[in-house]
């Protein structure tokens, strides 16, 4: 039905995701195919999807985990509804930061407080059932994440520790498992130029857009 | 499991839900009960709530009508979480101005997005399965309650028009004709005066306060 091709970057904090996604900002921009890709974030995005990222992310909010749960849904319906289904509809290759996985992973897996069936149901509504055709899985052993990340700062989702992040790992490994087909699994020790290689070739295999 | 009496205000714009629980908050607090009573709105009342309610509420908000839905059901979340949920564990009767059936005449009824019965879920899923034990449902034909407002603000729940309001309705009168062991239906063409007596003889009688 959408013309467009979907596609979504995943893994837990500081696995280095946004280095990739700006890795590939950059080759996009560079190359003749720049008009034909849009890159958005979840939570975010939607002028509403802003504000309730702000909510999500400060350190001085303490939402309930379920309340948590709501916003990011609340997000990800503005953003689906007002800014991905139009640019597929238009045949763009929309490239999200983040979708409907991370909230199966995170407030399904890691905050644990309804069943993950449920979350997977709510996941769904949220992304009008969209789904991305290939999903870009960064993995790295919470651990070494952690390492990672010591001198820089850290929003509300970032602060939590190493059992919160193995939780939120094993959600993404089960979805991955469940989902070969559409998972790209990562190795995300691996440098950026080789992860970077493997996502390019991956994006332009699908794409048909030579990068 | 809740020591506490809960008890919620329901009804269409306009139906003069505010009038009365003003005139409630000015009973309580010249008698001798008033350390026993909280008063809270739905959506709002705790920080993130506030901040959603602002969201939902402002004229230059247009979010997506499943935003819309979660947004309720996150302010929800919050407030019965973090407020509603330990005053009732105080033993506080508590008075909230709407609550999860608003969520199932608006956003169910008369969005009209999704399954009634889906809706239902997920407003019992936002509030916890915490239900008022009395709803007083004040019940005003759509056409008298927009003439009661027409020089007024407008929010933008409230800006929607005759058709918007007859299908809340509908809504409401499903869930009192579901429910006639908690709904009190009250007529909201009687005046002011004639209103409160009968929520007060209500309230006195359900909590065993004298008001």
């Amino acid at each position: 039905m959408n013309k467009g091709i979907f596609i979504s970057f995943e893994g837990g904090d500081s696995c280095g995701k946004s280095t990739q996604i700006n890795m590939l900002k950059n080759c996009v921009e560079a190359s003749k195919y720049r008009d034909r890709f849009l890159f958005v974030r979840d939570p975010g995005q939607s002028p509403i999807g802003e504000d309730i990222r702000k909510i999500l992310l400060s350190l001085d909010s303490q939402p309930h985990p379920l309340t948590e749960l709501f916003l990011y849904l609340a997000s990800r319906s503005e953003l689906v509804n007002k800014i991905i289904i139009p640019a597929l509809d238009q045949g763009k290759i929309v490239v999200c930061d983040r979708f409907y996985h991370s909230t199966i992973a995170y407030q399904g897996f890691a905050r644990d407080i309804l069943p993950i069936d449920q979350v997977e149901q709510l996941a769904n509504l949220s992304a009008c059932h969209i789904q991305p055709l290939k999903i870009f899985y960064l993995r790295l052993d919470p651990q070494i994440a952690l390492q990672r990340k010591q001198d820089t700062h850290f929003d509300r989702m970032e602060k939590e520790g190493i059992q919160f992040r193995e939780k939120v790992q094993n959600g993404y490994d089960y979805l991955a498992k469940k989902e070969p087909q559409r998972f790209v699994v990562i190795d995300a020790t691996k440098s950026p130029e080789e992860i970077f290689d493997k996502i390019k070739a991956e994006i332009s295999k699908t794409t048909g857009f030579d990068l």
